[in-house]
């Protein structure tokens, strides 16, 4: 099997050759493992680039929009006039948010990931609310997209409105599948529906502008019922904040470019830098186009019909072909976008767990190389949340975007941080700090304000969202991110008092054993019993047989065939009133324990029954598994399993 | 702790003192555990016996002519008429089987139950025929007993229709928790009830007869509607017979008396046998009562209302204070009957467990002493039964009294089958055979007649019971049975084919062991391996360290340490190219296993770790469980468990 390959003191390598696993049911649905040499390494252009980390922010006009709208109905179809003001506004921010991530790109050439700015230059607590700010945030990436892509299916097709929670489950669970086998993404699979959707939507853009310029654009045709039909309330200060504070979901996944810095051929930073200028002019082109014609063809927010659905058919005169292209295009992009919180949450979840924050089997790559637990964990979660709210986008929404704005915050914060820092280093000189590099540059100042303004904007737009949003349910959100850092600071606790625990500094030796005391359990004497005597003499000269009788005339019997086969080894009988097996063994061994000398060690040897077929074990008891259960608590007792098979 | 009681030979016994088992959660919910010495021995007469024995037999009056008459609707009201024939047809069962039963009291003394005449005088297929019967049969005397039960009680409170399943689940909890206390049933509890509810029945059969001689029985008022109410089928030959067949459940719970024999004072034979022919007097007048007044009254059958609520409230002129008792009297009745299915059941199943038929474990008493997984078994089984067939009584009466008419047919058989092989002995000449004696008889003739007869009489009837509720749910039990007698038969084989191949007859000796492999786990180096270590070198010189390695470096920094602490033990890297952790493990164990030599032995030295609190077990990977369940199936390998704990 084997071909040894280093020999160095007392240390062997065995590198197995072929034995590649077995092909199971696991291989059969996401492929046969992957050696760890197989990782790919390929870098992508700014074109590919931008298909690639584009579609979780492209994907957002979707809802954007509608979501705005869904909020101003309050206040009549009238208020719907502030929709595109509002709009102005959010693009404003995005050009804001874009320029702070352009510095911070150029800063963090191997990943900008917001976790890792704010943990190098804001410290742990931070980097932790930027952690469970990001993770609620992939989850709900998951949520939403996923759910508005529904929403777009069951627009041009309503008859499967009922179903759109089981098909929304159903997606969540291939995705999941998708990225358990790790398919490498060859970029070509993210251009062509990426660009087909920009065609597509921007076609729709295009053709709804001329026909609103030669007038002949009409208003949809049978929009669906205004869901809020009461009394209109009047147009607030609270109402249009809470309005952009919907519209701003725009925003979310803008920051994925600088995530994925390395993947970009050289000059990276710079083609990270153009790809983002460009994601970003098309984002704002796109949402402005989208919600200014919305606005006019009288585009109506509803749970039934998407708003996207409207300006397609209303654009196109009706629901033909065109029309479905395009909401199979925004369906797409909406999927690509949930399949990127699949790479960004295991991502992120391993790099905290190999910080000690999350637990470590995150870390794990599994068969296929992607980190497995991580991709199972973000599925399960985001399914959760699509049954809870049904599936609907405008439900979701509330808890959406707070995360993003939260990040958004600190790691522009720590960027700012960073900026001050590196102003006050002499010139010339350099700074190890957690992992890179501060040197002096001149300019840091203007860079030092357009983070700090950045992350007061995001600060301020995330207020906003938290206090007009808190009742709908920001407060989820809010409560959920100091548990989660909790959790991960509880969890660090344990792995850093446990390593300080196990550490071999000033670690004194062991003291040398020179007692072996073993009591050897006897349920019965027969050829199983046997075998685990014969051990237990091999152990020590010192056992002592046990049996724990519930019924006097089987010990009888069992002593009396002890005497025959018991080799001379003492057997000590429990008798047991009240028909328990555990409880007078533990009491024995608790005695035997209390009076154990130092340097004596005690070994408990079980005769281990193996039926077999594993389902025979429901025709015995599992007197041993569940002795060890009870004694794996007790320092200093060994326990050793003798298995006997019957075949 | 311990008294040390008795020392013989090198055996010693330790009688546990004052060690009883602390309070918990159970002994609250179920009582404090008894000593196995507490079991109680007591006798009853026959007034008591009845009261205890006869609930299950007389309960059945409360619904055999409803489903008389549910099988005669179908033919519209005017069939009804054939109630009372069919009902007397039925009371001549009763008296064939009761004098059947008469003889079978007086062979078996000890105990009449039909499983142990069965086995006894036909073999064992027929016996686990008879034990599959049995059991069913009970498990459908606490579905049918309270769902008739809970039936009373929603026809005196209709509001309470709705939760008729919930409120059945919840009384055969009760009775379960009754049970596994198991109240020491002192004759006067089970007399109370049971004479209280002759007392109100008769009272109301009486008093409807007086009514109806004197002309002033009117008909019901406000019956419930007719369920079945399409076009009225003809009365046919089937129709009589279907109907005839739901009337047998009046004779479900008779062979009672015979299985309690060993519980009356002496003559227990006489006094039993007197105590059944009472029994079955109050039980064939009562029902023929009931039937006559039933049909007198224009009752209709409806799962609204039960046709027993419809004759007290019409023999009392309304739901008065009265109908009320006799109503709770009736739903007490049933309840109790339910009871005793809890102590029949786990009583049969722990006998044919002791004989190998089911699993071992239903043998063991629990802290009260009694059976306690027959009577978990039997509460699961039931309440699953309520649940499917939403407790109406009519829906589980298909799948009821098959299983008492095979088991009748069996024991009055195999009682037959005895009278044979008595007459055939020589005068004087007496044969053990399975525990009881056979001694000729004179006279054995008629009695072989008699119970001939019986056994062809319930066999008919089982015959048309199987054939008219075929359809209706029959075919379940006819196809559980022999499910059930497979099951019983390879548990049986497992067993003793197990113990055939534990024997230690013609044992050959165990091999002197005289070489010792040690493999030892490491993980990692730190405090938690080296107690690990220290116990590996204390077991053998022979030992080979072993790490499986996913991560190059931190395999480099490993063997490092392992040359600083390993006190030159010999260390193995285990490249793992797949980052599997146990298959390589596996691997490298089979092939050190197929090298092995004869006489020695391999153990493999899991360091475990053992976290302060049980739910830290999630932050870390269970390699050691995991390895263990996977080398439980290899033979020759011992598992070694040193536990280190953090605190």
């Amino acid at each position: 099997m084997a071909l040894i390959d280093k020999e160095s003191g007392t240390t062997v390598l065995l590198r197995p050759g072929e034995n590649k696993p077995p092909r199971t049911w696991r291989s059969w649905l996401i492929g046969r493992p992957l050696a760890t040499a197989d990782a790919p390494h390929q870098t992508i252009g700014k074109a590919i680039g931008l298909a690639v980390f584009a579609s979780d922010a492209l994907s957002s006009t979707a809802y954007a929009t509608q979501e705005i709208l869904f909020i101003l109905a309050v206040a009549g179809t009238a208020a719907f006039g502030y929709a595109f003001p509002i709009s102005v506004a959010i693009v404003v921010l995005l050009a804001i948010v874009v320029l702070s991530y352009e510095q911070t790109i150029h800063a963090y050439p191997n990943s900008a990931s917001a976790y890792i700015v704010t943990r190098d230059n804001l410290g742990e607590f931070p980097a932790q609310t930027t952690g469970a700010a990001l993770l609620t945030d992939y989850i709900l990436t998951v949520a939403v997209s996923i759910s508005s892509g529904v929403a777009q299916i069951t627009s041009a097709y309503p008859g499967l409105y009922d179903f759109r929670v089981e098909l929304a489950v159903v997606m969540v669970g291939l995705i999941m599948l998708i990225n358990l086998r790790g398919v490498k993404e060859s970029g070509i699979t993210f251009a062509i529906p990426t660009y087909f959707f920009l065609v597509m939507i921007f076609s729709t853009v295009i053709i709804g502008f001329f026909r609103y310029l030669t007038g002949t654009l009409s208003g949809v045709v049978e929009p669906p019922e205004l869901e809020i039909s009461h009394v209109a309330q009047p147009v607030t200060l609270f109402l249009i904040l809470h309005a952009f504070a919907s519209g701003t979901t725009a925003l979310t996944g803008v920051e994925a470019i600088s995530d994925g810095v390395p993947a970009f051929k050289e000059p990276r930073t710079h083609n990270a830098g153009v790809t983002l200028i460009w994601m970003a002019a098309i984002l704002g082109t796109l949402f402005l186009g989208i919600t200014f014609l919305s606005t006019q063809i009288g585009a109506i927010p509803a749970e039934s019909e998407t708003v996207i659905s409207q300006l397609v058919r209303t654009a196109y005169d009706g629901r033909g072909v065109i029309y479905l292209i395009t909401m199979a295009s925004t369906t797409i992009i909406l999927i690509m976008a949930a399949n990127t919180a699949y790479a960004d949450f295991p991502r992120l979840s391993a790099l905290m767990a190999a910080d000690g924050f999350m637990p470590r089997q995150f870390t794990y790559r599994g068969s296929r190389l992607v980190f497995s637990r991580g991709i199972i964990a973000l599925a399960v979660l985001a399914s959760l949340l699509i049954i809870i709210f049904q599936a609907s986008v405008t439900a979701l929404i509330p808890l959406y975007a707070i995360g993003v704005f939260l990040s958004f915050t600190f790691s522009q914060a720590g960027m700012a941080h960073r900026w001050w820092k590196i102003g006050h280093l002499a010139p010339g000189q350099e700074v190890q700090e957690r992992g890179s590099v501060l040197k002096y540059e001149s300019g840091w100042i203007p860079k030092m304000i357009i983070n700090g303004f950045g992350a007061a904007c995001t600060f301020v737009v995330m207020l906003i969202f938290a206090f007009t949003k808190f009742i709908d349910g920001a407060w989820i959100v809010l409560l959920l991110i100091p548990l989660l850092v909790f959790g991960f600071s509880a969890i660090h606790r344990h792995y850093r008092r446990l390593a300080s625990r196990l550490s071999l500094r000033n670690y004194p030796g062991d003291p040398r054993l020179s007692r072996h005391r073993v009591i050897l359990l006897v349920g019965g004497v027969h050829q199983g019993t046997l075998p685990a005597l014969r051990y237990a003499r091999f152990l020590s000269d010192d056992i002592t047989a046990v049996h724990v009788s519930i019924n006097p005339e089987e010990a009888e019997r069992i002593r009396h065939e002890w005497e025959k086969w018991g080799n001379g080894v003492r057997m000590v009988i429990l008798e047991s009133p009240y028909r328990l097996l555990i409880e007078p063994l533990l009491d024995y061994i608790n005695e035997v324990d209390a009076r154990r000398q130092p340097n004596e060690i005690i070994t408990v040897v079980v005769p281990q029954f193996v039926p077999r077929h594993w389902w025979h074990n429901i025709l015995h008891t599992q007197t041993a598994f569940i002795l060890r259960i009870n004694l794996l608590f007790r320092p200093g007792i060994v326990i050793t399993d003798v298995p006997y098979q019957v075949e």
